[in-house]
This record gives C-alpha cells, sequence and structure tokens, in this order.
C-alpha cells in the first residue's frame, strides 16, 4: 500500500464482504419466533451447537442474554447519584416497550450480521409489525423468520417456567396467548412443527434451508 | 451421547471457552474514550484491520453502526401507528442520556465478549462512573480502558466533522469539552499519544499489550 492511501483506508471498516470470505459463510439473522415454550430458545442452541461444529460464527441472543444488559427492565438502573432511571428506560410489557425491545434486539442483531455471524434469536415477538420492521433494516433474504408453530395447549402443558399457571392465575397481566395476541407469521421462511419433532431434527431443518439459500455451504 | 442426556444438553450454550478455544484468543472490550476527534474510531478500525489480518475475531462498536439502530435518537422511533416513542426511548445529549447510551453499548460489547469476539468501542465516554459501570460488569482484566490523549487544542484544530466550531458558535450545546466536562481515566490501561504518533504504531502498543496479557498470542 502507498503512503498516498496510507492516511485514508484506516477510516474504512474491515468489510463485511472480506469477513464472511474468511469465515466462508454469510451473515444473517434467524428470527425465531412463536409462544413462551413453543422450544425457541432450545432449537436455538441446538442449532447454534452444530454451526458451532462445523466452524461457522453464530450467537443466540435470546433473554438469558439481553433482559439483565441491553433491555434492562424496572429497577434494574441506577444512575451515577443512585436514582432509579428504568422509569425512562427500563422495559417493561407495555406494546411500546415490547416494541423497543424488539427493536434493540434487531438493531444488535444487525451489527452482527455486519461482521459475518449468524445471529439466532429467541423472543416471543409477538406482533408482526415489530418483526416486519427489523425485517425493513436488514437487506433481502438475510431476515430469516422461523415461526416455531407449537400450539398453546402444549405450550402451557410444558409450561417450563411456570408462567402460564402464572397467568392463568392473573399473577402475570398481559402474557402472550393468556391475555394478550400472538400475531401468527403471515409468510415466514420456515415454519417448525416443535410439537412433533425433536430440536435436532428442527435445526437441520433450519440448516438445510441455509445451504438452499446459498447462506452457508 | 445418550438418550438420557440429549435433553438438557441443548439448553447449554456454546460456551465462552469452547468459543475461545476455537478462536484461539480471549475475548474482551477494549473502550477507547477521548475528547471528539481524538482519533479513536480511526486508531480502532486501524486495530481491527490488523487483527482481522492476523485471523482473529473482532468488531468496531462506534457511531457509524449504533446512532442510527441501538442508540437512536429523537424523532427517529415510530410506533406502529407512527406515533414518535423517541421522545421515551430516544436518547438525547443530557447526563443520564449519555449514560444509558454507554449502558447499552456496554452490554452489546458484553454479548461480543461472551462468544469470544474482542471488541472495540469508540465513543466519547466523557464520565468516569459511566465507564466503570461498564467495567463492573465485565470480568476482571477483560475491560481494556484505552484513553486516546489528545489535548483539546489539537482536536479543535483537526475538527474533522467541524463540530468544535459550531460548539463554539454555541450551535451546539453541551458539546464534550466546550462546555461539558471530560473526565480523564484514572487509571486506564493504556494512555495512547494520538496527536504524536501515528495511528498504526498506537493499533500495535494496544496488540503488544493484548499479548502481554495474554489476550492474543
Amino acid at each position: 500500500m502507498s503512503n498516498e492511501t496510507n492516511v485514508t483506508w484506516h477510516e474504512h471498516r474491515v468489510s463485511r464482504e472480506i469477513r464472511e470470505k474468511k469465515n466462508n459463510h454469510k451473515g444473517c439473522v434467524i428470527w425465531f419466533t412463536g409462544l413462551s415454550g413453543s422450544g425457541k430458545s432450545t432449537i436455538a442452541n441446538t442449532l447454534d451447537h452444530l454451526l458451532h461444529q462445523a466452524d461457522l460464527q453464530s450467537v443466540v441472543l435470546d433473554g438469558d442474554n439481553v433482559r439483565h444488559g441491553l433491555n434492562a427492565g424496572a429497577g434494574m438502573l441506577k444512575d451515577a447519584h443512585g436514582d432509579d432511571f428504568s422509569k425512562r428506560f427500563g422495559l417493561g410489557f407495555s406494546a411500546q416497550d415490547r416494541e423497543e425491545n424488539i427493536r434493540r434486539i434487531g438493531a444488535v442483531a444487525e451489527i452482527f450480521t455486519q461482521i459475518g455471524v449468524i445471529a439466532l434469536t429467541a423472543f416471543i415477538s409477538p406482533y408482526r409489525t415489530d418483526r416486519d420492521k427489523v425485517r425493513n433494516t436488514l437487506r433481502e433474504g438475510e431476515f430469516i423468520e422461523v415461526f416455531v408453530d407449537t400450539p398453546l395447549d402444549v405450550c402451557e402443558q410444558r409450561d417450563p417456567k411456570g408462567l402460564y399457571k402464572k397467568a392463568r392465575a392473573g399473577e402475570i397481566k398481559g402474557f402472550t396467548g393468556i391475555d394478550d395476541p400472538y400475531e401468527e407469521p403471515t409468510a415466514p421462511e420456515l415454519v417448525l412443527l416443535a410439537a412433533e419433532k425433536t430440536p435436532d431434527i428442527l435445526a437441520v431443518e433450519v440448516i438445510t434451508f441455509l445451504k438452499d439459500k446459498g447462506i452457508i455451504h
């Protein structure tokens, strides 16, 4: 590189294309959506294991790593003087709060795609418009909406965290599927029947899709 | 793997240790702090190039990829009905807004470290307590505070975006170094003299530090 260009090239990012070439796969967002207890997180982590074993770069974003950090809620934010400012920035469960929750996750997933990572997100994300907004921030083909289509009664029977029981008892308000709507995707890239198949088989279905689309080889 | 453990292991993340072993380096946050125009972003991108060429996993977080997404500001957020809700969630320049700005960036950087990536952040981050809070969310040794120590008069002379000129003219209020304080780090891991050395030399100084600490080899 000549001295002439020495000053300016530093300002450039390592391009996405160069990173994708090094990783030998493309970056994308695999957006799992479905009811609580539908199997989103389990499938995402199963898929993550398979991708990792195949030497691909991936990450799972779910409640475990955003609920106490990026999207901390009420009472979780204190300013320099010890004052709680989560009233303003902390996220609850109103429609607008849910929207902001999904918006931030989408923004982070986008950063991962920019460095050629396959970002697997596992959130109920019940509203169609919120999911579509994330889709619209990404390039054509890099938002892969995966509907984990587990019937409500199956989710409620599983109830791994006891949340449906609490929602039925009225201890939790605005619970998706009980007293807040879940809007099914109208044109998801994939539908996974998680009441009928194992997480391994479903993860392989996603991998087959990624191969078909040329995202991985 | 036996059927017995088949159900539970999927719930586990691919561990950070396994990812770090595959990447052949540790994850960490390299937090560049300094005045506008001090050289943070240029040094971060130079370093990113060098790390990429050495086959390490890294990412730059700076205004370019968070300002319009994760930390969108006034007028940039519309809800499903077209109502602007950035009044609540959009970030401005008050002390609390700046704190929330830095908090979110710290939370995202933490996710990167969890998958063994070296996250380079380039934000003025003028307040000591905000930076220390990010440090406290991370493990010992994985927050590397790098003070890009460029004198105000040099930054103001460079003024790459014409912001100092606007601040002096009163067109921008609360501008760091002019009418809002910059709190220098008291015990940064590194101090870079960006008025005296080239970005390449400074990036190598950071690499030397990372090697000394066993983060990279």
